[in-house]
């Protein structure tokens, strides 16, 4: 920051805008209640301060109040804006502090800044003044700035709107300073509704946000910047390229409110956002954690090859290891679907069976006789089908890849994908572990669809073969998941990844008795968006709600009790498993509402 | 409830109080963004209220306005109270809703109340009405009730206070309703809190809380209960029995403020409260989970010792099996010490070898020579000594307890003590993993400590063997942790214990800069509470502070990666790692004030 104020000093700049948080970062956990953190902070601020001769520099910055107390008894702290100009802090006129403080604060999702900040609206209170008194512009040399932190300026739910007091106050510039988290789609709303505000109040607005990762253990966020400067019409004059850190330099004009830039562009994200949001993520965590090599357990299904086809864009072949570890289970198919994927990318590859190991632990357990010391008691005990199967995926994970990726001088990776880790569909300490679970924020069709992009844009030739598409989806773990006859996982991913999302990923979270609603209804398939019919996917209602309770039982029972243990999940949409979908272990919730609709649909058809 | 409503007045009692949040639960998560699960609390709420004939009854549960929004667009919800009387809920006269609002929400350890609840404040300002106006005592036909919500009467550091608001308003009897998680020595807090509160009032106080468990995914959270109805001088009429459901009936002294109960018991919780907490959450746990039969593998040493002396306690012989897993650098000393564990519990035991497995690994992957599809890259690996210590934990855990404790019916424990979890002392998917880690909100000289009541009041004998307390802690997972030759963990607990604590429990929470800093002021070892002197532990001031960097780095780093796939944590302290000391992976930080002590202190002598 230091640097970049220099630069732009020399450059003759008037004024430089660093984001939210600039100094601290904004999702760090608790790390706000070490004193010692603070006191650098601050210092920090003090020496951008000190550097703001001849340029205002606005940045982000815990404010601290040493000789006051936030509700938990700690030391008193807000999320602010500073604006340095010759090396004085100037904040707003009626504010007790030489600095802004944001107002509005989200406390949903990953957003926890009720837990470390003190907000404008209880200072108010204490003050015993008004919360609009203690909102106005800062009065600089150039301009009067209108600022305002990330959820000051998304106002729709909230009684209060900054932005518009400080509208009314006639502030001639508008500054946003945000570290919001890239989430799919979130990027055409930020500009559909800061264009909005720029055009309502007419007058030019800078949005300047976080480029880079953060995490909160659970989930790591992307950020991707995708700052942007409107003019007093709503335009477009200057946007940064996303996931790219950058310096817009732009001349404002602050008079006139006349359209300069063109009309904000509004389109959805594509898989090609998502691809792209995946590969940045993915890269910062590596250097975040140091990973320099990674190895990636490879089935020939489509997870795996996707996980190992992204890593090849970031890594040299050198420093990748794809690992085959065939069972008694795997097919010849799917083997050779891997050794074609790693021929394909050119990487190492190592095939390290499976048997020998899995028969010796069978040896040593099942039909053990246990025994007390006394010998009074005496039981023996046996291995089932199901424990067998988890058997096999927890000797690939915990003894083979762990053990083979660290004499490789790496880590590996987890390749679930979201919904399997809905229901649990997938073996703790088995394919649920590894440094880095970066498909799993993507429904299994999505991952259907990366592979398509990566195939067809990424690579422009077919890396992941399209033995892996065709094939049915499949563990290999027993005889009845045998692909060569067509049998595998089940889930029928087209309906229960739209099932699965609602129950997620809806902002209103649907259970079944909402499912069970719409069915009678008749608009379920709308709701959910699903593209079959139901009468396709089960044959009779008893079917349907069977299914409908088995899976809800699992997303809320073992599921979630593997979920808890999981490695951290990049997130890129709206409810990531983790901080940002809070879960607590409970006995499965049926309403008493649901029986009585459940009686209904059972004597209908499906 | 509906029991206790029908008994309560069978028994003709006037006013029946249940906890905070008594019909939803509390720590439940995001549950609350489920509009379905909102109308069956609403639901819920109103057959409460459809029974209150003739007998008051004071309830927690979600307070809903179906026609506001909360801040972040969902449908508005208080954490609220309701007064059902004669099938009628009554609210304080001058609020805009049949119900009390809580108006201090925590939002701090494992609080997440603001992302859940718009609380009075907020609303005061929508309103445009002071928030004193809204804060009013609820007129029943028995007495005017001066009712809050947990937080409500916790009030220090808050600029207002309900409770004080009540009192100048004359309510004739205070209600608080709790949801207040047990913490070691909070009860007795909580106690002079209350107690200073009734006296300072003068009036009768009800304070009653939630008995049983709830977690948030990561953490499980006992809830003790212990209940109690101060006089109006702050003497304790009744108290209710911890961790027991209990209901407790007394006469309130409406008119007199006498003195009529003792003056409140004020003693700190011993490891005695500590233990009941542990069998308590862990029995719970068990219920909550389905879970009839536990697996623990035992080493010998104290940690896996206290685990299997603990279940003991909740499981007939029966139902609870020992795992002893000798590898080539376990001892005889300890296998015996195993074995005498065993037979002392009477349980089953079982030895299960992993030196076959290991080798087995090793053959598979030590000078394992990859290779490119092409064959134009080659490699050979190797699987270095401390890889190979992880090979050994993973296999004990992944492979032999998870197969074996499955073929047994039951699940296994993760044996993890606080001090190993800080810095991360223990393999993932290794001695890190199981269905709940019931000791890992303990430091290690508290398990020692546990072990000695264990063995003195739980069972009165020594089970627990001698020589697993006089044993050097250790791994046995190399030469190098020879028990026999005094070798063992690198960590010396009486000192580390301290500093750690210092970096975790401590509200402002400790940093390196701290430490030297007060190593510089010569009041280390009194800040820390440790009862040795550094020179004890360290011959020089480089040795200490490397030690120091060590620690912190390992903390901050690979701990902090093993924490978030951790097994979830019973919690019993302040600050249990998961939600309630929220953490996010980023390069360990020293300040540069560090650097500037680092240079003084390695100028003097330890």
């Amino acid at each position: 920051m230091l640097d970049a104020l220099a630069a732009g000093r020399a450059d003759g700049i008037d004024v430089i805008v660093f984001p939210e948080m600039a100094v601290p970062g904004y999702i760090i956990g608790d790390m706000w209640d070490r004193s010692a953190f603070l006191r650098e902070c601050e210092e920090c601020g003090i020496a951008l301060r000190d550097a703001s001769q001849s340029i205002i520099c606005v940045f982000g910055n815990v404010g601290i109040d040493w000789n006051r107390r936030n509700e938990d008894g700690r030391v008193r702290k807000y999320n602010a804006l500073f604006v340095a100009e010759n090396g004085r802090f100037v904040g707003p006129a009626e504010c007790p502090y030489p600095f802004v403080i944001k107002t509005l604060l989200p406390n949903y999702r990953e957003f926890d800044d009720s837990r470390h900040f003190f907000d404008l609206r209880k200072l108010a209170l204490e003050e015993g003044r008004p919360v609009d008194e203690l909102i106005a512009p800062v009065m600089t040399q150039h301009a009067s700035l209108g600022c305002t932190l990330c959820e000051d300026a998304w106002d729709m739910d909230y009684s209060i709107s900054p932005l518009n007091i400080l509208a009314h106050k006639h502030a001639d510039v508008f500054i946003n300073i945000s570290a919001s988290p890239y989430t799919v789609n979130k990027n055409h709303k930020r500009n559909r509704v800061f264009s909005a505000h720029a055009e309502r109040i007419g007058r030019p607005l800078l949005y300047v946000n976080h480029v880079g990762i953060q995490n909160n253990g659970k989930t790591v966020y992307t950020f991707d910047g995708s700052s942007c400067v409107y003019d007093g019409c709503g335009g477009c004059i200057e946007c940064g390229e996303s996931f790219e850190e950058n310096t817009l330099t732009c001349d404002l004009p602050i008079e006139s409110p006349a359209r300069i830039g063109p009309t904000v562009s509004l389109c959805e994200d594509t898989i090609e956002t998502t691809c792209r949001a995946l590969l940045y993520g993915t890269r910062k965590f590596m250097e975040l954690c140091g990973v320099e090599r990674v190895a990636v357990g490879i089935s020939g299904g489509i997870d795996s090859s996707v996980v190992a086809s992204l890593y090849r864009r970031l890594l040299e072949p050198e420093n990748l290891l794809v690992v085959n570890m065939p069972g008694r289970f795997n097919s010849r198919t799917t083997r050779n679907l891997a050794t074609e994927l790693a021929a394909k990318l050119g990487c190492f590859y190592a095939e390290v069976p499976i048997e020998e190991s899995v028969s010796l632990t069978l040896s040593q357990v099942d039909g053990l006789e246990l025994s007390t010391a006394a010998g009074d008691k005496k039981e023996r005990i046996a291995i089932s089908p199901l424990a067998l199967e988890n058997i096999q995926a927890r000797d690939r994970s915990s003894r083979i890849l762990a053990a083979i990726s660290n004499a490789f001088g790496g880590v590996f990776t987890c390749n679930a994908n979201k919904s399997e880790l809905v229901v649990g569909y997938a073996t703790l300490y088995g394919d649920i572990c590894g440094y880095l679970a970066n498909l799993a924020d993507l429904w299994k069709t999505e991952v259907y669809e990366l592979a398509r992009h990566l195939n067809e844009f990424a690579y422009g030739e077919e890396v992941i073969p399209t033995g892996s598409f065709d094939l049915v989806p499949s563990a290999e773990l027993s005889d009845a998941q045998n692909v060569d006859e067509g049998q595998g996982d089940p889930l029928i991913y087209p309906y229960h990844d739209t099932l699965f999302k609602s129950w997620v990923e809806a902002w209103d979270r649907t259970t079944p008795e909402d499912i069970l609603a719409w069915r009678l209804e008749g608009s379920l398939e709308d709701r959910l968006g699903f593209r079959g019919a139901l009468s396709e996917v089960f044959s009779t209602a008893a079917e349907f709600v069977d299914d409908l309770e088995r899976w809800w039982k699992l997303y809320q029972g073992m599921g979630l009790a593997k979920r808890i243990q999981a490695p951290p999940i990049l997130g890129i949409k709206k409810r990531v498993f983790g901080f940002d979908h809070r879960e607590a272990q409970m006995n499965p919730h049926f309403t008493s509402r649901y029986e009585t609709l459940k009686e209904k649909v059972l004597r209908e058809r499906i």
